[in-house]
């Protein structure tokens, strides 16, 4: 129906991003509005939800009706849509997101944990358009992760399915923000990156420390990226290493589930010429068999920072199958 | 239809386990006649499997009627039936199973993967009955794996999810089948088992030699169960360090999929009361999250030895969904 839109906000562990697409655009990423900001901690992440939301009404054209909002949240999400752990979003024990947002806006809801609306949105219209096999892994502030398994997205009893940032990859390794240890997230994410670079930095020649301004300490994901594509050795070795545990961790994924396509997102991976490459050449590596899985493609994420916010919108017209 | 029976016939790394089920039997686990031999290597195990079939129909009542032949075999099946992998079943390549019953018996014939056959056994009648989400690890000569998604049985898109055993969880630990280095399997099968309790006898003052006879080399995995049951100090550090490797891997699955049931069967710890608490003990230390995991339950199997076996019987009848 002309001038119908789904809302779609994705919630991160530093910052917000809210769509607008059309309500009849299935199978497409056709976004109409879009609105960043950055994340609040503690209860006030509602607000900036709604804030998110007033802002996408606003810059939609008039008349435009809203049939619903998804929303996206890093953590545990229960079926019923409440935020019941959130180990990135600190300051939130359980959040009841969806019946927050039903009583103020009177529209559906649907919330869901954010790799799996980036998933959702990679399956439906981005590099796993159409499978009934795929994983995305989304590599920022934490690991998120989303799975279409046997043609059905995988929620699990609870809804606390596609956690694998919490698989023991290295016992008694890093200490995690779950207070674990050796968790692939206190390996293979955003966060780790930025520490494993500032280690280096600290004690390098290389160029990190002044791409952030002189301070090892303010050594980010992306000034690794910057310093690879200078050709900084200190940094392709930082960036070697990290692809390292990113693959070991794919390939325990694929050893499980034997997905067809595995998609690599979130903003450690932006620039994906970098990335990607590394993280596929580590997987191959470590996966078993790997020659006797000729259909098992991984890659680049194809609809980028969008893809939890899309996904997050394609909830609400309840397609949550492929088949 | 009384006198019509299905097969199943489990194929391990040290033995083979035929059943006969009545064909109409839809969720019980009534045996008519079983069969056991020791498994023989290379493509012999063809001739293996046949002699448990021929075994299985002379114990059959005068005028059964044969209605398919299920077969489950320890290594990466594809979807047509192909055994692509078998590390623990030296000897055999690429090994075309389902054609070769076919041709010789002329009966409908289904072959998977060991781990799912027992997981859709304990899911179709055993400890897991009717569960949408549900887990099994079989923990013998390998590790097998068999998991029920959302109502789905999962095959993966080449027919190989279900591998747990080759997740890394320990990053240059000990030597694996599969010519890799960590993996789950390498420490928390029953192999590995035998190989960290012989070390254990070598090196201490335990029953676990004298209990094999006097000869460190010859501990296995009953041994170290019976040296428990003696209260021998020894073999309880050995089978706690064990159960903690079993556990954090249950723990990383269930970060994975949030499983409403995870069954633990297989040889390893056919003596539940021994094996079970210390591996729900190890999980609980290592999953995350748990008390908002109310309903996840890790439990023994209900089908013993036979889980395998009869689930690959169940294969027969086509019921792939339990929705």
């Amino acid at each position: 129906m002309p001038g119908h839109v789904r809302l779609g906000i994705d919630v991160g562990g530093t910052k917000i991003l809210g769509v607008a697409l059309p309500a009849d655009g299935a199978g497409s990423a056709e976004v109409l509005a879009e609105h960043e900001l950055p994340t609040r901690y503690g209860p006030a992440v509602l607000d900036a939800i709604d804030e998110a939301v007033g802002a996408l009404r606003a810059a939609l054209p008039e008349g435009s009706v809203v049939r619903g909002i998804g929303v996206g949240m890093p953590g545990l999400v229960s079926r019923t849509g409440v935020l019941r752990y959130g180990p990135n979003l600190p300051g939130v024990g359980d959040l009841d997101v969806a019946s927050w947002l039903v009583e103020r806006h009177g529209y559906p809801v649907a919330v869901d944990n954010d790799g799996n609306c980036a998933a959702w949105a990679e399956v439906g219209c981005g590099a796993a358009a159409g499978s009934a096999h795929a994983l995305f892994i989304g590599l920022g502030t934490g690991i998120s992760c989303g799975m279409v398994v046997e043609g059905q997205r995988v929620r699990g009893v609870h809804g606390f399915a596609g956690e694998p940032g919490h698989m023991t990859l290295l016992p008694g390794g890093p200490a995690c923000a779950c207070g674990r240890r050796g968790c692939w997230e206190a390996l293979a994410s955003g966060s780790a990156l930025a520490r494993q670079a500032q280690a280096a930095a600290a004690s390098g020649s290389s160029q990190l420390a002044a791409l952030a301004g002189g301070a090892p300490d303010a050594v980010r994901g992306e000034h690794v990226t910057a310093a690879v594509r200078a050709g900084d050795a200190t940094a392709i070795g930082v960036a070697d290493a990290f692809a390292e545990w990113v693959g070991m961790g794919v390939a325990n994924l694929v050893h499980v589930l034997d997905p067809e396509a595995v998609v690599i997102g979130g903003s450690v991976v932006a620039d994906e010429a970098v990335w990607i490459p590394r993280i596929v050449a580590a997987y191959d590596r470590h996966v078993l068999a790997g020659s006797l899985r000729p259909s098992t493609t991984v890659s680049g994420a194809r609809l980028g920072r969008r893809a939890g916010a899309i996904g997050a919108a394609l909830l609400i017209d309840g397609r949550h199958r492929t088949d």
